[in-house]
């Protein structure tokens, strides 16, 4: 199915307004998810709406709340999220960290009292749009084994950054700690395919090629090993620890733990004001010459192109905005039941 | 060949002054490398000295050289090191980052005109040993291919962190953002062994088990692929592009580079006062809680333990400082040569 990105936009406030969520914060929403889709990031984007907008009606994420900063100093704050959106107070705590930094240089900011936000590189690219680095993580209910265990010990804690460029597009980094995606699992299940040896460990904490197993026998496994692992540990402590925030497996899960209850997650945000430490114009150019020194590095056999992080997200974003999203199958096969049981007309935001 | 942490320090100490170096630079210098070897990390250890002190010697080391603040903001810093030790002056500017973070609650302090640092982990530790959270990083001579090159794009830029605990040890990590080091292939080539598929990719940028043709005919590979390669960036940027620093092929190799010529090496260093965010029990208790309950999850079959990240060095460092350091064959015969050359009586340290 193609819809363009403001159409979509429009279907996802109006979605989220139906159910009690204010005009503003079902926009932030709505942003958030809809600009992951234009990168192509089907995994975080409004294939999750109906999930979230469950544990709206349930009571689990609360549509009264408002975040608010709890606690701070001159560049930090602790924000409770109020179990309200994700989203909302993820948005809300980046443009914190924000304000800290332009007085200061660099501000961290945690959060508490949230639940699943979506996609981290979005938060982080909200820094490099306004010419900072950003950086964004968050904690989740363990699905990652370490080594030597033989089930999930630490969520799959994304870690997220983006650089802004001058005529380049922002670098833009935004991944999983494990070695893949769950999703991706999920995926060769449905298709009945085998995975490769180091994706996941099975109930005995031994490697296999059987993805039906997981989630529920086996785990999956931190990317490069204790590298991940200890990656995930970093994330956990600045978005879980720190904030007082639910830790490893005390998170629950937004998509499966009964829905009227607060998940509790936690995330970080930190900017650094680039400004403050370097000309703009220096900085700006540095980060050009260095994406085309890589850029125009000699090629690998058999390969004709060198990508920067996030250069891929940023055609496909473009492509997007030009000839519209053309949202996967699974996708709109999430959206169809919402659509009839919010009793939306989607005739309203495809004319 | 055995010897006290002590002894070793009060030789390299004696060694660096010989060369020029102040009492106090030296002994800074040899407490981050004999610190590194008490961890069982000998590859950043002493083994770096006789390459140090050749550039001291040569003047690309300068041995008068004081690290300087040349800018700063409320929660920021930088620091030109003046072609001076590595080490020096990044202890000098986690110092200045611990500082500010004591004032504002995170501090970033970023360095040009250093060297070669040795282990990016002290650094971090150093942060945590004064209950807030460090992390260190640093660019470097590149090594390390991307995804479509066929050579080397980015240097191994480590990427490191540290966090406090109560009862329990520092959660410690010390990453390559290559998939492994390049000493592990050099290692396999004086064996020879084949090395892993994944490890190096050849001129043509294909995959291959051999290892004699690293570095002049091979790269490493990123650790994680797109991951890796993306940490890189993060840690080029941090040290490199908005230090001011060389960035990338422009960095000259400590090792190899003609010894009379500054490297220009740049690094990052990180601060967190927890303190300032949490009571400091409550976080310590939190951390704790955390190794806990990892360490004590199921294990795989064939393992009877968890490591937490830094376990094992910590584990290897207490040993160290009670039964002395086991130096390695190939670290002594490093050393042998430079305590020639500069007429040092060893017997005056092995007493």
């Amino acid at each position: 199915m193609r819809i363009t990105a403001p159409q979509l936009e429009k279907f996802c406030v109006e979605a989220l307004t139906k159910v009690g969520i204010s005009d503003a914060d079902a926009r932030t929403t709505a942003e958030v998810l809809v600009t992951t889709d234009t990168w192509g990031v089907f995994t975080h984007g409004v294939k999750s709406l109906r999930g979230y907008i469950r544990r709206i009606q349930a009571g689990g994420i609360r549509k009264d709340a408002k975040p608010k900063i709890v606690s701070e100093g001159p560049a930090w704050a602790m924000v409770d999220g109020e179990s309200g959106l994700g989203m909302v107070t993820s948005t809300f705590a980046m443009r914190v960290a924000m304000n800290k930094a332009k007085v200061t240089g660099i501000g961290y900011v945690g959060v508490r009292n949230s639940c699943h936000f979506g996609a981290a590189g979005f938060y982080a690219a909200m820094a490099a749009h306004e010419q900072m680095i950003g950086i964004a993580m968050c904690n989740d209910i363990p699905s990652v084994t370490a080594p030597g265990a033989r089930g999930a010990v630490l969520g799959s804690n994304p870690f997220s950054f983006a650089v802004p460029a001058g005529q380049e597009k922002p670098i833009l980094l935004d991944m999983a700690t494990s070695t893949v995606a769950g999703g991706k699992v999920f995926a060769a299940a449905a298709l009945g395919k085998k995975i490769p040896e180091h994706w996941i460990i099975d109930s005995n904490g031994l490697p296999t090629t059987d993805p039906t197993i997981f989630p529920h026998a086996a785990s999956l496994t931190p990317m490069a090993g204790h590298k991940g692992y200890g990656l995930a540990l970093l994330t956990e402590t600045l978005s879980g620890i720190l904030t007082g925030a639910a830790m490893t497996r005390h998170v629950l899960s937004w998509s499966f733990a009964e829905p009227s209850l607060p998940t509790d997650h936690g995330a970080a945000f930190i900017a650094i004001d680039i400004a403050a430490m370097m000309p703009l114009e220096t900085f700006q150019r540095r980060v050009d010459q260095t994406i085309r020194e890589i850029r125009e590095a000699p090629k690998a056999q058999g390969s004709d192109r060198i990508y920067l992080p996030g250069e891929m997200e940023w055609e496909r974003r473009e492509k997007a905005l030009t000839e519209g999203i053309q949202l996967p199958e699974d996708v709109v096969e999430r959206l169809v039941p919402l659509i009839e049981e919010l009793s939306i007309d989607l005739n309203r935001f495809l004319s």
